[in-house]
């Protein structure tokens, strides 16, 4: 699809995508906004030229500070508004007038406008469905013959993380601080993490509830995703080992994790599903699913030091995951847990069969062993103050191009 | 204190108590309330007559489905209401008249209202802050010579839970299913829990945001804690001891969480101050503290089958806690992460060092090998289906008591 809106051809935000964010727009406020290419598009000021009137949208329900209320409305509302975005940014689809006032009203461009946190989270889930990440932690701190614990391959293991502490891409998060235990010391230490890593993820939003005590089956869970956004779930990974038993990771995750700011619908990524890993042993009934489930998403994590150039340390892909999303979902709510629109949940780290895929520090250099070489002649074990991480990910397709921008953030020194 | 309400001498809800909670108030719909003796007092009511104008607070403030916006207020709006209306209610304090328009006006038979969440939680934790429970814990299920992992003692160990599962006292929830891995069996089979169990708890609701980044000390930790409540965090041990490897417990306790509906703030709370057990080794420096930290306040669970009377299965006390709130609350912000009003911090199970404190079935009847008799000649191992579980708490010195009310749910068959 050509636009009368300029996008380069490399650009994540085709006519193909029109995902859905929360702008800071000057003078309006906070607004539920789409882009293309990179043209910020308001909603509200699309609603105020009243090209949403016949669905019954009133220009209110597009000033909103968070997409819960909008979302909650239905995945069929929100494909029609793509469907009108669509249509009316078509090449040649508007006339001149039309287009005139459009820019007018609605057109922002998109490095003047500050995006914010798309939803407001309820609860945040993260799983650990990848099976090579999942073999790579099992190798350096269990047994290296039996990497995978016994329940890996029957459960889609998760665990729930905070949501307080997710912030939007652009962030800048202070090195954070806590208990460490030094493997030549009998008690703990009081330090700065010297072990701060990112975890390349992606993350489904949650469209519609279940009331407490129902399942969702792996048949109905499309119905319950909205769409998707990029993830990096940031680990003190000397905080982690020494804080993590019995009850999991706590303080090594909790001081932040950073999203993308545009959600990307499941029917904007339908052209990239594709079959996931074959499952062994076979799982439990309410864990099988018909059709393709796993998704085709280039991603990709980069290091950019402060003034200097990124480079590249891990290009992973989504569709490695060996649990998708509709097996994650059900086996959340098996147990009648209750979902709420917004809440969000993570992939779990997501490595790649190859050394060069694997979506964390720790697996890249090897629990820093295989420390990574930059362009600036520095190496780097894990991250280091001042340092950039931004993480990418897109569908390419048949010439359709799908992608999510940036969750980016900065590491501040202690505070 | 006396008032001229009625309060029978054993009553949680005395003049020096005056909680919070949410009425649904027949007629005005939902409305923050407290509670002296029997009665429940609409403070909307109460602020239609003026009594709290000259605070600032308009009627509106009360007319709230949850607390969230009046905790916000500060620690000291909430004291001063607590006040106004230990004076408004104190014996002989009011005219006839007075008390005529107020009975009209705001109060109502307790057993008349329903009493709904009190509060929006935002995020939840729970902790595992007994000595006594995590060494039972750790001789059933890990080494019973080393019952306690390496890192107890230095770390308030903590983990976060699901916050869209808690529901108030009076909840009916299903028997929740899900995997569960036989010590016969290769693979896991899909089941109803066969070890539905109770943990004895209590939470503390935040009353003030820190922002990311910052942390609490425990100097400080007080003034960021509003009250507390019963809290009963179910758990279904099968499912938990096949899921929990290695990032915690998930599925075996997001089905659902219980609390009381009345937050007692740590003003109330004052008089049943005390001591902890002693800490060795000696924390790092952002865990110590001063003063008195603990609260002396009498615990108790009760089993209730179908149309048949209650029996006290556990008698424990809040004292016991090695790791107090205040250190709880300072390890978990030391990292920079932010709490929001409404956030819970669940204790984690309060045993005592007697076998009849044990605040679980899982260390009551040792793993299910001393079932409890009960009175109709059952017995019990873990929870039964239509078992209410009721919990109750109070401290009482010196002639003043104040309590919780009850935290109570009620089991269903399987769904």
């Amino acid at each position: 699809m050509k636009s009368w809106i300029e996008i380069e051809a490399d650009s994540d935000f085709s006519m193909e995508n029109i995902p859905f964010g929360i702008g800071l727009i000057q003078g309006n406020g906070k607004c539920i906004c789409t882009r293309i290419g990179d043209t910020v598009i308001d909603l509200a000021g699309m609603a105020r030229l009243g090209y949403f009137d016949h669905l019954g949208f009133k220009v209110s329900d597009f000033e909103k500070p968070v997409l819960n209320d909008f979302i909650s409305k239905g995945k069929k509302s929100a494909s029609r508004i793509r469907t009108i975005i669509q249509e009316c940014f078509m090449e040649s689809n508007s006339s001149d007038s039309d287009m005139a006032l459009i820019k007018q009203m609605a057109l922002h461009n998109a490095s003047e406008i500050q995006m914010l946190m798309p939803v407001l989270v309820g609860d945040y889930t993260d799983f650990y469905s990848s099976i090579e990440h999942a073999t790579n932690v099992g190798m350096m701190f269990r047994d290296p013959a039996n990497a995978l614990l016994p329940n890996w391959r029957h459960i889609p293991v998760g665990y729930h993380g905070r949501a307080s502490s997710i912030v939007v891409s652009g962030a800048e998060i202070h090195r954070p601080k806590g208990q460490i235990k030094p493997a030549t010391s009998e008690f703990p230490v009081f330090s700065p993490t010297m072990q701060l890593d990112f975890e390349l993820e992606t993350a489904f939003v949650i469209g519609k509830e279940n009331p407490l005590g129902d399942s969702i089956s792996t048949a109905e869970a499309e119905e319950y995703i909205f769409g998707m956004v990029l993830f990096n779930d940031l680990s003190a990974r000397d905080i982690q080992s020494w804080e993590y038993v019995p009850l999991g990771p706590f303080l090594s995750k909790n001081f932040a994790s950073v999203i993308s700011p545009w959600i990307v619908t499941l029917d904007a990524l339908e052209p990239f599903r594709c079959n996931g890993p074959g499952q062994q042993p076979e799982v439990l009934p309410y864990l099988q699913f018909d059709g393709e489930r796993n998704f085709d998403i280039n991603l990709q994590v980069r290091i950019k030091p402060e003034n200097k150039e990124e480079t590249i340390v891990s290009k992973s892909n989504f569709k490695y995951m060996y649990w998708n999303m509709s097996q994650q979902l059900a086996h959340h709510t098996i147990n009648g847990c209750n979902m709420r629109v917004g809440d969000l949940c993570g992939s779990g780290t997501i490595s790649g069969p190859d050394a060069e895929s694997y979506g964390s520090m720790l697996e890249l250099t090897w629990k820093g062993t295989k420390p990574i070489a930059m362009p600036d002649g520095s190496e780097r074990k894990f991250i280091n103050d001042n340092d950039t991480v931004i993480m990418r990910g897109f569908g390419k397709k048949d010439g359709i191009r799908v992608g999510f921008g940036e969750a980016n953030v900065k590491i501040l020194p202690v505070k």
